[in-house]
């Protein structure tokens, strides 16, 4: 209620520019905000106060990081986007490159897709493209004076229109415009200078592709002013700034508005075209491949269901409509998927659901047949994507009381709204007041007023309820979820089988080599369809780089004297999933194996919380942090995130993170990531992650009545042994390690082959703490240990202990070299 | 500043009844305010959304508990005064008692305390006084219409006017006026109606004390309203509703007026007489005992340095002087101590600090030549308390910039200040406009504008800087408070050994008996001056009352069946101490020794945590219920408040606990109580309090060149570990206890005598495990324990190892009874 209350004294003055009749290319326009990803998870454009150190770049680095305490005060509102601790990857090298991995993918039943070395080609706006820098700056500038331009000053940020965190080619505009390629920056361009805002991940990159008509704005340098403290500083007072507000959500727009008013600059909102795109030559088509059903089997609740549950809510809260406009709550709301951007199942398109009947706004050639029945036969109408701007106007004319998520929705529809509310509201007083003055008595007027109160259109400005309603994943999608991750943990298996030996002989086997076979492994997988990011590979220090995106010209050979980190994930027709390996193909120092082994500790401690329902999720964070906190080592990024079933990889509104401004409790079938690291600068970088199911568990007592939540883990590869160091380890946390290995071994065994099957024994068993005994080390410290695994030892089912004796006896046969080699066990 | 910027925008339209003539007993007007005592640690009246369910006695009981969120949203001010989770203690059964506590002390070198059973006596307004509830009512109502008085309804809270936690007798006007006693509640009294709110701990006392014409609002039950939803219930609209400002803060009274509004009452600010002074016929007198020095060896930094940094943190903020309202505040800033309410060194008074001279308001009569000469070398002036408003006037007058804090300063100074600068405004702008019209010309007017805008007056509504500087402790303060920590711990040394033996012999040994015993174990003590809150002494089911206060008409005899719970601590010149520690005489059932290792576990947690600076101290809150959660377990009450050195027993503005609110970080030098707890209702309760000191730590690493912190113990008193489970612990965990029971010996067997030297012996000695060892129980998963004990046992120092053997072997003279007896050893 604060929020709602909190939101609705926030009035709005923006100013709409004129309507033309020029030929806009498509009201659809986007482009990639400055949401900083030097954050593990950013909230999506919140307006909340705690957000905003993420999405002003030039803030001072410290603030982005250690700690510090959200600024008091403020609505806290749920975040709801969660952008990566790496790259959004909607842009940068391997971008354009996504969107024609989706050009690639077949529509029909089986969907193919290729290796991300074939997708890394053909950035937009890249140093090779035709045009000019400067060319490009002033064609943008001409633009400037025409009359139904007339601004000072234009804001080309990083968003499209959805504020997705994946976006199609067509909407990297500050790509094209800058030449800069990275995912995170925000261009400012004024009649006589251009700058661009981009964080340290892309200060060399930035440097390198940027014109010398631009000025490097290096976000989190000290000094470095914010685009409008800029602004403010190099215009005279009273300047017109524009913006499209496709590009803003609504919230966005307002902050921006407030902050260049200090200045007595007006923001336009230039919502008919886009400055980009009318100088834009050969801009790619928007991506129009057919949608598909997702299969009532993985969805688990068919979407007259959903529609009617929302409903409710809305009936509740007084509302009459809702407008949905982040992709993933269209797609899980409709039970359909998409192919128009990289790593997410989604489409373009907006969703109005009323109480009486709902309109999918969509283009037209994306709707097969089948996907149309699907809809009929959920009462969905269909309209061009286009019409959204007009049907939102009617939906006021219509007295409609308006649900709409600002902290998303963009600018140009809230405003659009606004607008059209403030003219019914005037039209409708008009008509009272004459009424008043034909002699109507006070008391009909009375009357009266009170029908029209009633017919005027207002907004509720709330976040989202579907964002909930999908975080909350129901039996079919959990069952998708533990399935697809179990497919996905064979292929891991095969694929660090393969790299176990590939590793020995291949010396010029690359990160980018190593992360396509690994996309080839996947591929394999029934129902594979996509990766669910770029994947994360990365060796010795590109491991440190918390946002490493390999790329094919520029990336290191991985090789037997570092650590490799590889966080990667899939898109699969049942689920989505999201898992980081940290391994040493050699002999890991006793420092590294100390760090993994603290980063382990924080994995397990958070992988064992049990905790109260109603909490949110950085009460949990801590628990990953302490066991590196005890020696001074700590991680920049937040622990956890929500995942999507077979959708966004990342979702909100939970989070297990040290920003304390996300009070969305963990609730029973939500999914978390569970990925503590550690990482040294130009050295090595440590990362574990499983992916979490939030359960609730039975427990002997029930203290005051209140249940308590657990989690399940969906995640099944092992982790490398070879990597810990058991003497900082308690017999629980062994326990764990074997618990685990065992589960791993069960779950994934039946899987595979007789190879990898072999592989997967000695990564799984737990023979080396006989192996360390027998070598007399740390003989004492480990008695515990070995009792505690003596037992676990016997525990393990005889039918598996017998089949491994079958096979020749997978650690034994491999003798001394399951320490020596390159994945030990404990 | 978002605090400041946020406070500035909340105006001030309080209505102030005219001024009278009227002869007002003392313009110092004070009662209890409704601070929820249900909540363990409950910010001072802080104008902040997350502290509201803590404030308004009526909101639904689930808002109270179980981890709610606070609601989202509101500056999120930095809570102050730390209540407890037990009663706040100024008022119920003990509390007139604790003034006559006050009263028994020499004001000289020495100080006398006398015990508690004598305290608990003369309950002001008790309903064995001669006036009847009735008739009290009758001549409260008569004053409603007394046209200086003109109200229709008046509220009396439970605050002083400088809302300290215990107050003196004469401001108990709550109890005087409706006969109830308990610590919390609130009276409101309409032309027809009388209502008193209170929370679960005493709606029984209230039943039993209140008259019929009183309606009991139980506070926490659901349906009941607060007092300001009864109010715009039962008043017909636009009624004229009357406090005495000087009971509630600003931020309270501010709160107060805006729900009364909405049926359109008015809030009449009553401040020159209180209206149940007027009626109270034999009110006790005003304590006037005589404040002492606070010795410089133990204040560690003058006066003058305190006032000059204070000073410099008001000119950085642009303000010319601050009003300090707190009493520990200006007892703190003055190095002075006083004797005015039970268990705080404090007197009445107010401090106003300028730029060159400070002023303190107090009464002539405790100002001894001493602390004259001691206040005149610091340059601070005396005024009689009562002068204070007329000094914050003729501040505005001069034009100051004056610092408020208005979530502690009383809202008849923030009212009579924010008049006052609306008066000059006022006058300086009429006078400005003169000067217009007079033909000067437009540039000189512009200048005098700004020298006009210079000269007006105006308040910086933040909060007080003193709060900080005194909960980050000086060499000084650290030493008194370790000092004083072991003069105590010798004393509950001697108390527990003689509590050990006379719990066998003596059948009726009753918890007020035991309480009295520990007073005059504290007494023979060097330095002590009075108890530090009204011990809780609490056998059985008494134990799992948190709040829980034994009456020696009512109180239970200690035995041997169940566990016994004693949180108590001391006053010393040098330091204030907190302690509580959970014993069984007899044989402790499995569960309890579960429940107890569990609480004991979490203790460890917390007080071994190392965590980054600059982090509150909810996000280590966690690590205290974590092994609670583990079986669904819980305890209602914070885990940690800040404590004053020779001070306040609760002081803010850190804390560790499940609010979020709090966003204050941890620093070196605060000091805060680790006191984890568990409580069955009807059955016994647990808690496990030492006092630690937050302290830089030296790491290995310092990730990102932050600094770490962790905890230094300030508490060494033995803890039973007949109760302790070891096989719930683990090795790390059982040689944190067994580390600690050295730590115990070295530092207090030396200043205890031979008996007690004997039982201490016994309770920190290591030698149970092998006790339980050829008792053959849990033989293998103690191996590990054993190891571990082992190990430290050698690492004891040999000679304290011989001393014991000289003794005749503590352990092993006491034979098997080490586990038998009261209290065993691990």
């Amino acid at each position: 209620m604060y929020n709602f209350c909190n939101r609705l004294a926030v009035r709005s003055h923006l100013i709409l520019a004129p309507h033309h009749s020029h030929p806009a290319p498509l009201p659809m326009e986007s482009a990639l905000f400055s949401s900083s990803p030097l954050s593990a998870f950013v909230p999506r454009s919140p307006p909340s106060l705690a957000s905003r150190p993420l999405r002003l770049l030039s803030l001072p680095f410290s603030l982005l990081i250690h700690h510090s305490p959200p600024p008091r005060g403020g609505p806290p509102l749920l975040p709801r986007r969660l952008l990566r601790r790496f790259s959004p990857a909607a842009y940068a090298d391997a971008d354009a490159a996504a969107a024609s991995a989706a050009e690639s993918r077949s529509s029909g039943d089986r969907v193919v897709a290729r290796p991300s070395s074939e997708l890394r080609m053909g950035r937009p706006g890249g140093s090779g493209t035709g045009v000019a820098g400067d060319e490009k700056l002033r064609s943008l500038r001409e633009l400037f004076a025409r009359p139904d331009v007339a601004i000072d000053a234009y804001i080309i940020p990083s968003q499209d229109a959805h504020q997705s965190e994946f976006i199609a080619e067509c909407f990297m505009r500050r790509a094209y415009l800058t030449g800069f390629t990275g995912s995170a920056g925000t261009a400012v361009v004024t009649k006589e200078k251009a700058a661009l805002w981009t964080d340290g991940r892309y200060f060399l990159q930035a440097e390198k592709q940027l014109s010398p008509d631009w000025i490097l704005m290096r976000s989190g340098n000290q000094g470095v002013p914010t685009t409008s403290e800029w602004l403010n500083d190099v215009l005279p007072a009273g300047c017109r700034i524009g913006i499209d507000p496709f590009l803003f959500s609504h919230d966005a727009a307002e902050e921006l508005k407030e902050a260049i008013s200090k200045k007595n600059h007006e923001l336009i909102l230039i919502k008919d075209f886009n400055l980009v795109d009318e100088i834009w030559k050969s801009r790619p088509k928007p991506p129009g491949k057919p949608t598909r059903v997702h299969d009532i089997k993985y969805a688990g609740v068919d979407v007259l269901s959903k529609l009617s549950s929302l409903r409710s809510v809305l009936v509740e809260n007084g509302c009459t409509a809702i407008v949905i406009s982040m992709l993933d709550e269209v797609a899980w709301l409709l039970n359909m998927r998409g192919s128009d951007v990289p790593n997410s199942p989604v489409f373009y398109s907006y969703l109005i659901v009323e109480i009486s009947h709902a309109t999918l706004f969509v283009d037209n050639n994306k709707v097969t047949p089948g996907v149309l029945d699907h809809l009929k036969s959920a009462g969905v109408e269909l309209k061009p994507y286009e019409e959204i701007l007009s049907e939102v106007e009617s939906l006021a004319a219509k007295g409609a009381k308006l649900w709409l998520d600002t902290s998303c929705v963009n600018a140009a529809i809230v405003s659009i709204f606004r607008s059209a509310c403030e003219r019914h509201f005037t039209r409708l007083a008009t008509k009272s007041r004459k009424q008043l003055n034909n002699g109507a008595s006070s008391d009909l007027i009375s009357i009266k007023s009170e029908d029209i109160r009633n017919g005027i259109p207002n907004g509720l400005y709330k976040v989202s309820p579907v964002a909930i309603a999908k975080a909350v994943k129901n039996k079919a999608e959990i069952e998708g979820m533990k399935n697809s991750h179990l497919r996905d943990a064979a292929a891991l298996s095969e694929f660090w089988c393969w790299m176990e030996q590939e590793v020995k002989n291949n010396l010029t086997l690359t990160e980018v080599a190593v992360a396509d076979k690994l996309f080839e492994f996947r591929k394999q997988q029934e129902g594979f369809i996509d990766t669910s990011f770029d994947t994360i590979s990365g060796y010795g220090a590109n491991g440190a780089v918390i946002h490493y995106k390999p790329t094919s010209d520029s990336c290191s050979f991985v090789g037997t004297d570092n650590l490799f980190l590889l966080d990667s994930g899939g898109q699969y027709v049942d689920g989505t999933t999201d898992i980081t390996r940290t391994v040493h193909f050699g002999e890991p120092s006793a420092w590294q194996k100390e760090c993994f082994t603290r980063v382990l500790q924080g994995h397990i401690a958070l992988d064992q919380a049990i905790f109260p329902e109603r909490m949110p999720g950085f009460v949990l964070d801590v628990l990953a942090r302490s066991s590196l906190w005890k020696v001074g080592l700590d991680y920049r990024h937040g622990t956890g995130h929500g995942v999507g079933a077979a959708l966004n990889v990342h979702e909100g509104p939970q989070s297990i993170s040290f920003r304390f401004g996300n009070l969305t409790a963990l609730q029973n079938g939500m999914i978390v990531s569970n990925e503590p690291g550690y990482y040294e600068d130009h050295s090595f970088g440590i990362r574990i992650e499983n992916l979490l199911l939030v359960k609730e568990v039975d427990l002997p007592n029930s203290y005051g009545g209140i249940g308590f939540l657990g989690f399940e883990k969906l995640t099944f590869v092992p982790i490398q042994s070879k990597l810990i160091d058991t003497s900082l380890l308690s017999p629980m946390e062994i326990k764990w390690v074997n618990d685990y290995h065992s589960q791993v071994w069960e779950k994934v065994s039946p899987l595979v082959n007789v190879a990898v099957r072999d592989w997967l024994w000695r990564n799984t068993s737990h023979a080396a703490c006989w192996t360390l005994k027998s070598r007399g080390k740390m003989r004492t410290q480990l008695m515990s240990t070995c009792l505690i695994l003596s037992i676990s030892m016997f525990a393990r089912p005889i039918k598996q202990q017998r089949s491994v004796r079958e096979r020749g006896g997978g650690g034994s046969r491999q003798g001394g070299r399951a320490v020596d080699s390159g994945l030990g066990v404990i």
